[in-house]
């Protein structure tokens, strides 16, 4: 409150000293507009991001991102605004009630991004020129009309990597070694990279007996599984009409605690009638052999009958990140669709790939305080000790940067106190001063604000005396 | 066309491989979609950017970003969807009709982001306890239902720095800094920033006798000076209504060939009756003297009495930067608004900054060739010599990585010529290659597509290898 005041007073003088002479003759330009004030508000579900929110944000995407490139993908870009219809059926009934459709002023139906994977396949279908395989990534924000909630936005970012144009199971392992190797490097230490294929579980459902074309909601259920239950689902399969003994017998298999751990052969053996459950189990082991030749350390990922994504497209390998704590639900979730792509164009293209959930991973990241939260990324504030010596604080200020120092400076004379003031309540770490005696002997006073110490430092020793303070804070 | 050809027969190929097995049985599980093909197209003025377009954009950000940093501005974001109140009325009658408005679920009338300058003035208003000055940059698109035309775009991309909180004329000569240090770091060489100030314009119109309540309606005309020339801007001043004699000797300043030299004791002879004009031309003075200090050279700036920028909320001074070539109109722009936050919450705030235009900047970059559109980012690529060899090659790409070195592995094993004319087409410039020999030995080979030769290197000086190589490119 007392911070409050102390602004509003700051603020209140500002506009007295600065309107004083010339504030009568030069009505103000914006007259014209409204005269009452437009409260400040933004939509729900959107948000701000202040200086240290944005800056952890900034921090996550240039890992990635760095990560990404190691790998070989390649940045892409799409419009916020596509043709509705583009869109539009995607992302099933549910999906598509939340999507941000409009008529624009040419009447043409247009809608804010929803995910990135259809403009990707939109891409693909429009440049077919484009060599492949083609290894990409996508850092981008999308919107839901979704009921906003605690971890739950209207506007917020995805960062995908896709290969597309390629059949060969190393494109799977390729994007499980990728999504490994960045949660490393946001320090992320319990997770699993949890991996089953859609045709593990469509050959299982065939062999069942459950209808070809009640496959894809049967599996948008089971997906609920963890959030649930066994009986929860249960009850949810016979309220849509899925035949009672095939039902069972699928929720059996779940049901045993020993279902984790079902191993490959036991699957074959259940299932020796399913080709496709077959062909899926190869791919897997496929992917798991490169897994260990990539280097990715077996802990992180496992193979998990009970993960089935929800959406439809998927058509192959399907993976899925979850952390032991806290329970936030998964921070990355992908999967190959390969049918995708020929809906926009005639010509089925295959791909695979992965989505990172960066407001979920920036929640945890914040709740487990694996990144400091920065109040300020100013290293140096220097100060105007007298308006004389205001050019020499300018010239330091100058010379401080080019040596990449981030550095500001105070904007006008003020009492010393006021302005490490200023720099204490701002966070910034250092604040250089120039006197009328360090004028004299070509030196600087160097504070540090942290532990409150001081020294006088000589002019051309003061970037590296810098440096080297701020890699002891 | 044969590009074309070989890459259909590859998708062909692709797909019928891969749906041999199973496709009979596992029906596409996109069945619910409309079974027609849609045509993938993106709106008008609405772009995708692919991986060189996209890694241009995102070098010259970085750069942009960068210097914003050093020089102690923090990131700032906000959402791309407002309240439609928060931003009518803000830009004039023709840029209000360019906002894209809809209702959205709830009925509420919302807007897509139009420029990131009025979004700032709303966080400040909503979060009065952020300590002042603030120095804040924010990059992200705006959108505008403009006519598209070469180089106007809907959705562009707008970098910004403000300085809130501060009437020193220091905030201005720190931004007209940043302008000059981000142009240079840019390879920029000839640019002009243009400096005037609104208490200089408005101080002569008063001194005309010009009515008060249409000096905005005036500076939006004369803005167009360089575009319409003296008797296209004299045309439409007249058929405003405005009063001949006044706009003949306004105009006469600007016609005089001398005028662009007409220095501050010409104008504050011309103009003695307006102290307003005289406080505007103490601030000038007070800028320039604080550039020379901050270190930046005085070719690159100029006082140019016929800047008037279009927008009605600037207060003082104000900053355009134009290139010599190619005529493209400016590049950055921006001034003093202290009024504007005042909307939002009663109480005002001065305020001054810039916008950087990232389109025109980029477009300029490519045209002056000022830096290489990279065809990829991928510096090397691992070929799979033979399937037994696989498990070699992924342990060679995972080891690369691991140096940091962007690398991708082809993705299955195919003619060694199919995987260069891969690497080729794509642009990579260097190959490893494990065989049986260099299994045998414990060596690579490493081909550079560039020079068109190769060499045996021991594995274990590889990465030091490539990185030479690299930096020789």
């Amino acid at each position: 409150m007392l911070l409050k005041i102390q602004h509003d007073l700051f603020v209140t003088r500002l506009i007295n000293n600065q309107t004083s002479n010339s504030a009568q003759r030069h009505k103000p330009s914006y007259r014209n507009y409204s005269m009452s004030t437009i409260k400040p508000q933004i939509p729900k579900g959107f948000r701000d991001f202040l200086p240290p929110q944005k800056a952890l944000r900034q921090q996550v995407i240039q890992t990635i991102k760095n990560t990404f490139e190691v790998f070989g993908f390649e940045p892409l870009g799409t419009p916020s605004l596509e043709y509705a219809s583009i869109l539009e059926g995607k992302y099933g009934e549910e999906g598509d009630k939340l999507i941000y459709k409009f008529d624009d002023r040419g009447g043409r139906k247009v809608a804010l991004r929803y995910d990135l994977t259809i403009p990707l396949a939109r891409v693909i279908a429009m440049h077919p020129t484009i060599p492949k395989p083609f290894k990409c990534y996508h850092i981008d924000p999308v919107w839901r009309a979704d009921k906003p909630q605690r971890g739950r936005f209207r506007e917020f970012w995805q960062c995908d990597a896709d290969i597309v144009g390629s059949d060969s199971m190393l494109a799977e392992a390729e994007i499980i070694t990728t999504i490994y190797h960045i949660l490393k490097a946001l320090n992320f230490n319990q997770f699993t990279i949890r991996i089953n294929n859609r045709k593990i579980l469509n050959g299982m459902a065939q062999s069942l007996g459950i209808e070809e074309a009640t496959i894809p909601a049967l599996l948008r259920i089971i997906d609920k599984l963890e959030q649930k239950g066994i009986e929860g689902v249960k009850t949810e399969l016979n309220a849509k009409g899925f035949k009672k003994e095939s039902i069972n017998t699928l929720l059996e298999l779940f049901n045993t605690t020993a279902f984790k751990s079902l191993d490959f052969i036991d699957l074959k053996r259940k299932f020796s009638n399913s080709p496709l459950l077959t062909e899926g189990i190869t791919e897997l082991e496929c992917i798991f052999s490169s897994l260990t030749a990539l280097g990715v350390d077996a802990q992180y990922y496992s193979f998990d009958l009970s993960l089935a994504r929800g959406l439809d497209y998927y058509t192959g390998p399907i993976f899925e990140t979850t952390l032991e704590e806290p329970k936030i639900g998964s921070i990355t979730g992908g999967g190959r669709y390969d049918n995708l792509i020929g809906l926009f164009s005639n010509t089925n293209i295959p791909a695979t790939g992965s989505s990172f959930g960066l407001e979920r991973i920036v929640t945890v990241m914040e709740e487990l305080k694996l990144a400091p939260l920065p109040s300020t990324i100013t290293e140096v504030m220097v100060t105007i000790f007298t308006p004389e010596l205001q050019e020499d604080a300018l010239r330091l200020t100058a010379q401080l940067r080019s040596h990449g120092i981030k550095t500001e400076i105070y904007f006008k004379h003020a009492k010393m106190k006021k302005q490490l003031t200023y720099a204490s309540n701002k966070g910034v770490p250092l604040v250089a001063i120039i006197g009328p005696d360090e004028q004299k002997n070509s030196t600087v006073i160097l504070r540090n604000m942290v532990k409150g110490t001081q020294e006088a430092v000589a002019a051309n020793e003061l970037s590296s005396v810098i440096k080297r303070e701020l890699l002891e804070l």
